[in-house]
This record gives C-alpha cells, sequence and structure tokens, in this order.
C-alpha cells in the first residue's frame, strides 16, 4: 500500500511510520513541525520506502505523487501545553487541515482515517465512555481549541463520508504513553520521568490516589492497523480501561530510575484534567483488540527513550 | 459607523441591513445565496448607504473600502432541510467563514460578532438552558454539521479574543420568526402559513400541546444592537422564553387566514426536533432585554409577508 500521514513527526504518527515501513508499505509523511519533532523525521529518511514533505496541511496538502491508499490524518497539537499555546492553528488543523485531507483522499479514491480523541467527551458525566455518548464539552473554554476542533474534524469526516462517499475512520484515541513523547508533554508520565532523571523529587497533586489510564502506544498501533482492515465508520475508541493510580505512576517510575527519590504531595490544582476510561467494546468485538502491554513495560520503555543510558 | 454583515441577504441578515441603514449607517452585505434570497438584497440595493458583493465567506472575504467598525458574521444555512442539503458548505462557513471574518474584523481594528444558535446546546438535559450550560450535541449525527460548526465558530471566536486581543460578541439566537423568512424553512411557523394560505389542512404532529418558544425577528435585532453598546464577551442568549403549544401556532394561524380550514394530526415523526428554551437572565440584566411582540402581532406580521393581501 502507499500511505500519506499528516504527523507523522509527531510521538503516535512516528509509530505509525514505523510500522508501516515494517510491513513493506511505502508512506508520505507529512509534518510542520509545530509541535513533531524532526528527530522523528530522520529516523527514517534512509528508508527507501519513506518521503517526508514539510507542510503545514491546514493550507494544503502539496502531494503530487502516486496513487494513494489511505490518508491518516494524525496532525494536531495535542497536549494541553502544546495546543494553549497553538490555540489558532489547533482550531485550523482541526477543520482546514481535516478538509485538505479529506479532499487529498477523495481526488485519489483513497480510505480515510482521522485521529480523534477522547477530549471529544469533555468532562463525561458517564464513565466509561462508550462512542454513544456525547460527551460534555464547553464550547469556549481554555480547552476548546482542541475539543471543539476535533469533533468538528469528526463531523466534516462524517459528512465527506455521507455525502461524497468517502470511506472513513474515525478513531477516539485515549491517554497514550512511550518512546518518542516529548519531554514537554506536560502530562503525568514524562513529568514524573523528567523529575526522576533530573534527581528531582516525584510531585503528586493529592494524595496520589486518583487515578489515570494510559495505553502504551504499540497497542494503540495495533488497533489502528487492525481498524484499517475492517469497514466501521462509527468512531471506535482506543484506549486502556485499566486504571492505576497516579502514586502508582510514581512508584514505578521512581523505582526504575531512582529508588532513592522522593514523592512529594501538592494541593490539586482546579484546571486538573477530568479523569476519563474508554469502553472498548466495539474494538473487542469488532477488531478483537485489546491493550497487551503491562504498566511497567511500557514504563521500562519509555524510560529508555528518554535515558538509554539507565535500562540498557 | 461602517458595518459588514456576512449573510446579509438572509432572513436575520437583512433585518440588521433594515436596521442600521435606518439609523444612518453605512453597510456592505455579503451573502453567496446558498440560503439567502435575492430579493432580500433587492430591498435596500437604491440606498446610498448599502453596497453589496456575492461572495462566498468560506472563500474569503473580498472587502477593499474604507475602515469598518464593525464586523457581523451571520451567514449560514440555519433551517435543517437547508443545512442538511449542504452540509460541507455549513461546516465550511462555520469554520473558514468566521475566520475570514474574524481576520478581517482584525486588519480593520473593528468589533466582532458571530451569531451562533441554540442549537450548541443540543437536546438538553437543563431547562431552561442558562449559557454556562455546555449542552448535548452529537458529534457526527444528521444534524452535526450545523451544530459543531456552530460550535467551533464560538471556540475560534473566543480564540481570536484572547490570543488576538479582537473584541468580540456572541450571540445564540433561538427559534426566530418573521418576514423574509423562506416559504420553505420547514419550520412550524412557515409550514402552518404556508399550508393555510394554500387552502390545505394544518397539519399538527402529535397530538399539538407539546410546546414551541419563538421570538419575533425584531426582538432579536432589538437585543443584537443593545449587545453591541455593552463590552461582554462570553455567549448571550437571545431568544422568547415564553412557551406556546404547536396548537396554540395553528389555531393563531389558521383563524388569521381562512378560519374554516381544519386542523388535523399526524403521529410524531421520531426526529422531532427537542425542545429548548433560554435562560434570558444575562440577556435582561447586562441590556435590559427582553422580548415586546406578543404572538398574535408577531404572526400577522408574518402573514402579511407572505400573502400581503389578507391583511392590507
Amino acid at each position: 500500500m502507499n500511505l500519506l500521514i499528516t504527523g507523522s513527526a509527531g510521538f503516535i504518527g512516528s509509530h505509525l511510520v514505523e510500522r508501516f515501513l515494517a510491513e513493506g508499505h511505502t508512506l508520505v509523511g507529512v509534518d510542520n513541525y509545530i509541535s513533531g519533532q524532526r528527530r522523528n523525521t530522520e529516523l527514517f529518511l534512509a528508508h527507501p520506502g519513506f518521503r517526508f514533505i514539510q507542510a503545514d496541511v491546514s493550507h494544503g496538502l502539496p502531494y503530487g505523487g502516486p496513487g494513494l491508499d489511505w490518508v491518516l490524518h494524525f496532525a494536531s497539537p495535542a497536549s494541553p501545553p502544546h495546543y494553549q499555546q497553538h490555540p489558532i492553528e489547533t482550531l485550523m488543523v482541526g477543520a482546514q487541515g481535516t478538509q485538505h485531507a479529506l479532499d487529498l483522499a477523495h481526488r485519489h479514491g483513497a480510505k480515510f482515517m482521522l485521529a480523534s480523541t477522547s477530549e471529544v467527551y469533555g468532562d463525561p458525566h458517564v464513565h466509561p465512555q462508550p462512542e454513544t455518548y456525547w460527551g460534555n464539552v464547553n464550547p469556549n473554554g481554555p480547552r476548546s481549541c482542541y475539543d471543539e476542533a476535533k469533533r468538528y474534524a469528526e463531523a466534516i469526516t462524517m459528512a465527506y463520508h455521507h455525502h461524497k462517499g468517502l470511506d472513513t475512520r474515525i478513531i477516539r484515541i485515549f491517554n497514550t504513553y512511550g518512546p518518542r513523547m516529548r519531554a514537554d508533554d506536560g502530562r503525568v508520565v514524562t513529568n514524573f520521568i523528567n523529575q526522576a532523571l533530573e534527581g528531582k523529587p516525584l510531585t503528586v497533586y493529592g494524595d496520589g490516589s486518583q487515578t489515570r489510564s494510559f495505553q502504551f502506544v504499540d497497542d494503540l498501533v495495533e488497533g489502528i492497523v487492525r481498524l484499517m482492515q475492517v469497514t466501521y465508520h462509527q468512531p471506535v475508541n482506543l484506549g486502556n480501561p485499566d486504571e492505576y493510580s497516579i502514586l502508582q505512576f510514581a512508584q514505578i517510575i521512581r523505582d526504575r530510575i531512582n529508588p532513592t527519590l522522593n514523592i512529594v504531595f501538592e494541593p490539586m490544582p482546579q484546571d486538573d484534567p477530568k479523569q476519563r476510561k474508554p469502553d472498548i467494546t466495539i474494538a473487542r468485538e469488532l477488531l478483537e483488540w485489546q491493550p497487551q502491554t503491562d504498566l511497567s513495560t511500557g514504563i521500562t520503555a519509555t524510560i529508555a527513550y528518554f535515558q538509554p543510558s539507565l535500562t540498557r
């Protein structure tokens, strides 16, 4: 197959590139490096199956190569510090960016996948969240540049499916971690790893009993590959429903990096992200998929990325 | 003042044109006639203060005239039959269209108003709806091309306010009726008027006890004018909280047009629009505004538009 991936230099995009190249496909990666990293492009530049276009998909997709089988739209700032720093770019890549990617797929008769997010559920009143839950999202708050951009992206993807006959997929990605996350991602896994690698105490907000669900990136990639092999146009949750306490994350990371470090407790900030947990019934039944990587394995692989010497 | 109004040939846009011209302002109207009507432009073409540009605001705003004090973004298909016929255009005028209008306002140092909608509340779980309610909207259903486009438009308007310092207003317009509605609007007031003018029985779905709130367009225009005179950036509901039963609408319209017509009852369709009722506390307190036009007066004026001979 010949695939085009927007956001190819991002955390998840780069893992898709790796997987598809390993399977013998040819790939065009597109990124503008607003939040993607050049090192994620450089990893694959020597591969004969990989070609890279530096472009802002919000302003067009300058692809003039051979026919495409798939367009995978993964471009967007995705962590709160990044999208709040670039709110208008985040809104644009959800609207104009998604539409340019849809139009490219339509011109090529290619299939299309949208990387949506658990953020479309907002601050949910239903736990865990099935795909049929409509969400509870503030349309004009500090997170709305991302949340509403992704909801819009879903809406226009379905409009292209229903009105232009495009063969589309929508995945809603829940919290994901692994190698090639940005160190400044701002979420708990990278925060703890960075603190520990710098020899600082790990900061837990609140008493640490609040839980989070994180899926390891390899599990997400497997779910994506499987969804490409079936025909299903409604959104599909891909996430890990297993919850761990924040304190467990801190302890596992601390113990891998430096067991002598302290864990310190600070008051919970007001805007602490709300809890989400995927209902993955559809992915289980449709894709025979569920996360396979235990937290300890995943954390070890992630630390190895940030500090290879620790795990060699 | 010098104002630019997108959607100037639409139902509400044309009433704004009329009001601002009457107040001695100069106006540029923009419309692409997807759902606007040429007759609404022709009404004002002879006025020296009015200029019209036929353009699709989703593809740019080709305005090169003198400085602007306000950009009012009212362009969009707004009734379900229209936006479902043009889902991609509806999504685009919410995203690209809103952004072109925001950019124009920003270039001119003009203030900006977004016409949003009660549809951002979706199928609400809170009655009546205050502006702080986040709504219950399906991101990928048949109405989502309109609902999500408007939620996105609110999000990008707030992003321009917070990150580019634009002086913005957001109104959420609840059901509105009056002269210059399209006959094929598809909502209950025009449906009943059309049936009665054609001498047909008026069709009520269900037993007619279900209620609707409709504001007369002059009341809406007054609220808009007042909001332009204060500084307030959060969304403001503009609607009529008084509820009437569907049967009352049918009876008033029937009695004005032809009291001998029958009212017939049909089973309620599955997708009957859900009920919404505005909480107008903010408009009352901030603008000292509330609807002034009683239903009988408003209906008479609306019938006069569709069949002038009946009310002369």
